[in-house]
């Protein structure tokens, strides 16, 4: 892996009281990026050349969920591919590709694999990888329907792959914890355990599930994750912190009981479904210590946060012990 | 029927990917062009004397829903009548209007229809008449209670008046199929048959009711139809089309399996009930093959959008076969 | 039509305190009087020939439901055809036959007429007629979908088929009203009159519907129909008593404020949806004033109760002022 | 009491057609006042030394809901206490805040009571008081849960302490009415009476819930309450006006058939919870007889509408007989 | 009080494993001992002047609910008074008794007290006394809607009348906690407090309220009361204990996670609603510790089971700490 | 394995129409068979030593569900063990028994296995082993939640275990389809196939699940599963038929448009929860090709149906292609 080229850095406003704040010129991918495009959003990106690659969710005019590919230079400009991804697959009963929503991406050793939930007698955790961005290859759904926000760690962990996902039902689900699983072989899953639940009375009392892949760190995983509340007029969908043992990832060290990022501007407010942060992809620069989080903007467009890590570490170390 | 005077044209945007247009001055009607009116959308006009008149829903400050007359030169420029109509009724089981919303009018040889959405226990479908829009005669309800949509067509097909209808139930109906209706004298109705479903997981999933009169064209009726998607935080109504047979309405010659026009704008995006196109009006230039589609935005106004009729044409033709 | 064989008539039990009685062996149709039905249910009958004749709703054991035509001598002993009833339909759209259930039958002039709920895009009411109980023709639905129990009258009103039915929705329906509707033709059907509603914080609170065919008395047309409340464990069916004005059938004289049949017995109590009450067929005779009602019990079998006409008119002229 | 500073006036928009009008710089109190506050809205104030001071529902970043005293010299300009009103108890039972929210304030010969939304296993009105703003005193729940909106009136009513409350389920409750209830020493409540329902087909058909302390005047008590009415994407909340007798406040003289003020702006529009606009204190200035509503707008901030009493006093005695 | 006659005894069957046994002629009260009743159940007796005198629930055949008063010679045999009680009751807002239903009655001091489920907008607490079953009395209602299962204990608690009730929603509440609350003139009431939750994954998972008035004891007072568990096919209602502590009611002292009764037999198992075994009225012979429990069956019937009062407080006391 | 003592065989009834039919003196374990149990059902049985031994369902009176062993000679008459199971687990996440429910039991090798619905933060598949049914080992749960009816194959397929579950929600699921899923271990799951789905408009519309294990005959896996439809008074429980591919059991071969056992006798119609047939044990006498279905019946007690292997065949190989 090459060195990726830097995310042009903007510094925070002067008043901010969050530890993450928004790219001034936000939506980083337009909903009609792609001429075809109704809505691009929740997706997740990788460095990958000398720059970035990604996995789009794409929805089009006929509301096709599809997943794209796509490359950029700096992070911030992008060219989609407009046809959607084509996994290989030599299992018959997996190759029909019905839809596929809400990717992440994951380099783990020399392959990076995409995670998202796909349509098999309804929604489950599609598996793929690819080495180059050009052909893609899927794998074995990794569980039984019904489940979304599959996603996977960035490296073994005690030597097996692991996996978070959020079991939920066919519909508008109104519960949702996150669970761990692993796996010897991305074939086959076992020793499912839980991790996090949504906490009654607060911003995420509705549902939880698992954001862009966890970021190693030596405190422990950080993991960005939407926590859901339902209002009088729908659901309302924010990104909260926690922070997971980095032997053993189910137990939860730390957790803010607060989130770091919610609906407020005009293109998280409005949208196909408003009042939706869905964080999805995020950018570690080692160097610096830079985070870039892509999330999802109300089901519409793909935004960009920025943060320091260590104020995100700080934040959630500081966090009240957990429910 | 005179000619009637054109509405200003705008040339579509440059850089446009579908094949109609909005008004570059949207809303034409704004919520309170009435000084009682809270709310105007969902109507409907037809070329009359030297330029339009209309039926208008306008929900009051009490959210009374009543129908109104309305009148144009231009098109753009609209007077609307502050009393709402009331129509002539020598049936005393009907006579009491208790409510009227989201009308259609159409002319059929030398009288002007209007029919609506009229409470008598329960939402059905109005049926009315003028000449002059000075006095409108009432007639029988087309169909039973629970009905909502009912859309006639703008001549008799096969010696009888036709109508559109989406049956319902007595709320927030949470699916809808559009059907076909025949009568002989508008007053008994029968020979129902099924036109339009829902299509799975896509835009229109949820349920789908029959928009402006349709339009006759040497390819078949053209049909714009609104179809709704609930989301996380609530329904989702667009516009799609649809081409039926010119000799049998109830075979669907072709369907897009895209929406033509959705919420985007924030006048669509924010009102009473965001996230509403609902088409309702169209006005068809023969002369030049423009198109004006009235549409209402939000429950809350009245929009303009435009387009060729070959345009729309096309897109249908060119639709994938349906489901 | 030749004198029917009477009905063995028993008396009264000596303490009752209703006008209707249980026969003493229902129930009169078991559910597997087909070898190939699990319920025969909530069906109707004619005098034919020299007994009776009848359309009856078998459920087989792939719950499919049909209709079966049955002969009787007395009433009381019936034989089934094994064989659904096939309607001649010159109609392509509707000769599909998806289901059909809960039927009524009922002369009117040389003609027996069924109307059932028809499966067409979702439960409509069906009509067909036979002359012979051999051949069967199927005509137009009557109404759009949703609708269920439409039951035609004996004879033409004011010069027009009448028929009175349950506009529903597409599932458990948690709403109903009866309708009166009127045909010149049994095609086209229009002047739709409200009839009855439910009575809330009543037995009949959540829905009422149409039993059997309207009886024409010198009082006016005595209407059986089934009451519905929704209990902390299920829909819970009786039946009731309504007076309508012969010459006008929308008015209501007098409506009886309590049921006169309601699950009482282990037969109705208990079956594949306990506690229901289904009346659905009333043989009238003239000479001695007995009445003979066909009920459905638990969706399960066929049960027979009887009364004397003039005990039912008081029981419901006496009925205080009706909601 | 002192005589409060006078809040600036601003006069109404010249075209305006309503008794009441937002202040242009609305909203006075945004959502992140609070470094810690996420939102601040439904909230209530009364004159205090020489200027103003209020309790306020501040939702953090936990969606903690607490209350807030704060102070403002001008009504405009506001300053809060950080800190969360700490109330002393001297009751086990009731000293754990869980939480609290949608807050009144009304002065009651030499006291200041608050009431508000408080969680005893299940939200229920809480009753507390102060002398000082400095020390708050909680007294008993008024009444069982689960209830909302409680609202006491500005002076005993025939010698008794009385109270507006709307009971509620445990969730968004889908039904809700206002009743009166008295008590002779704020501890225990009788003398339950039905004030005011929804009205069915109404922009207030769902529920209606007390809003500002009532204002007494000469022509009666003047209440600003919300309706809800559900739409096809979540609930819509406006406030409407009804005139209660002095001296049985249970008897409503006249209530508007419309509401004065609805989600209108990008304030009202979008937020946390769209289309909200929820009044809950008021400010009289005998004097003049200005009025100043603060309301909470999308349950996100407080904004600030002006009017005349005599306006609104006009407006609900011009209204037609109330359902 | 004189000296109620004895009710006959019937010595448990030999090989029960519960404390409480059913009467082997059940039921003592048939749904239909009054000519116009449909059901009888779900009622409360004392003893009284020789013998006992109830108050009993009596839904007619128009499913009217109402209260009847009856007298019993030995508590098996019962004479109903075919008229309804009507309330004396000198407040206008409250004397349209529009329903009545589930009883309990209760002694205290020279006054029987009557309690029910009184509809005022909706269900709420009814309170009402006798001296002689002759006058009843008709006191404001306890609470504000909506509310069911209002129990007076039998004596003042620490100088003030005490009631346990269940507060509900308008319809069949899907939730249920026993709240305690007091008044020192059964005209205002307050001091709320919380005594018994649903037990998660048990019987009693639904929602719990009390049963027969609370029965004095050295141990404490113990409450039998019904828990439901929402199953597959509707709601199952059973009968546990509690034991609350004499001089602070709200305290638990125990409570047994079995239930002691519940359906089981087929007066039990099928009637109106299926599966409700609901304890409502209790007597206790202080001579010989004998208990007879009266409880309605299947919302149909009222039915005896008797116990020994140190049985059912052995099994109380050995009951694990409860959750 | 020794040969099992013969299970006492009945001749079917003479008429019988089905190839199953009831045992005379069902149910063969009543609900009260252990002193502590309200209910036993849904639970399953191999041969062992010189008869059979069973792992069985017995809800207590506090309604925990709990595991117990139990042992026969002949089938009919058992003995179940007071003490539940107790699992050796040696993973700490597991080792605390929540509940467990609908167990099934199967030898595979030299062990004999035990699947059932484990709670782990919502219901999911439990798995453990025994070989003397006196040591029991508890496995990883196999599935993430949500999941109910895992059924293991008899023996490995194509090298791996091979497991049918029915995905759920965490309530009372309204929908269900039957998966097949492997494992090279028992320990890590994947491969997840589809197998059956519901079948709109008959007896199996809501959901079907996986009943005995299934077994291996020359012609396929035979599988009773139960089908479930919602009727107006609850869910209908019914025993269906398929045949799997034996080298691909994800192929169904055949499967029955019919039911061949549902509820018809009291024990089956009436109990805790009605109308429930729930086939759950198989036992087949290779011998003489008698089967012996242990089925639950309305969650109450055990009962037995009889049948020969080669009628099902014959049944279910007769059926038409199906859905």
């Amino acid at each position: 892996m090459t060195t990726p080229a830097p995310i042009p850095w903007e510094d925070p406003p002067a008043a901010r009281t969050r530890p993450i704040w928004r790219y001034s010129q936000n939506p980083v991918i337009r909903r009609d990026l792609l001429p075809t495009s109704n809505s691009i959003f929740n997706s997740a990106i990788v460095p990958f050349d000398r720059g970035f690659a990604g996995v789009f969710r794409c929805d089009d005019w006929t509301r096709k969920m599809q997943l794209h590919r796509g490359f950029s230079r700096d992070g911030l400009s992008w060219e989609l591919d407009p046809e959607p991804i084509r996994f290989e697959c030599d299992e018959p009963e997996l190759e029909t590709f019905v839809y596929g929503y809400d990717p992440r991406v994951v380099r783990i050793e020399d392959r990076v694999y995409v995670t998202w939930c796909n349509w098999y007698h309804g929604p489950t955790i599609g598996v793929g990888w690819t080495t180059d961005f050009e052909t893609f290859h899927q794998l074995e759904n990794a569980f039984l329907p019904y489940n979304r926000n599959g996603v996977l760690f960035p490296r073994k962990v005690d030597g097996r792959f692991a996996m978070l996902s959020r079991p939920s039902d066919d519909g508008h689900t109104p519960f949702g914890d996150v669970f761990y699983s692993e796996s010897p072989d991305l074939r086959f899953w076992g020793r499912h355990r839980h991790v996090l639940s949504p906490v009654p009375n607060s911003w995420q009392a509705t549902k939880v599930g698992g954001g862009p892949v966890p970021l190693e760190t030596s405190a422990g995983w950080l993991l960005l994750y939407h926590g859901v509340r339902l209002t009088a007029s729908g659901a309302l969908y924010r990104s909260g912190l926690a922070l997971l043992d980095l032997d053993d990832p189910t137990k939860v060290i730390a957790r803010t009981d607060d989130w770091h990022l919610g609906p407020e501007t005009a293109y998280e407010r409005t949208g196909d479904v408003p009042n939706v942060v869905f964080p999805c992809g995020l950018v570690h620069d080692a160097a610096t210590g830079e985070l870039r989080l892509y999330y999802g903007a109300a089901d519409t467009s793909i935004c960009l946060a920025t943060a320091q890590l260590d104020d995100l570490l700080d934040a959630v170390l500081a966090a009240p012990p957990g429910p």
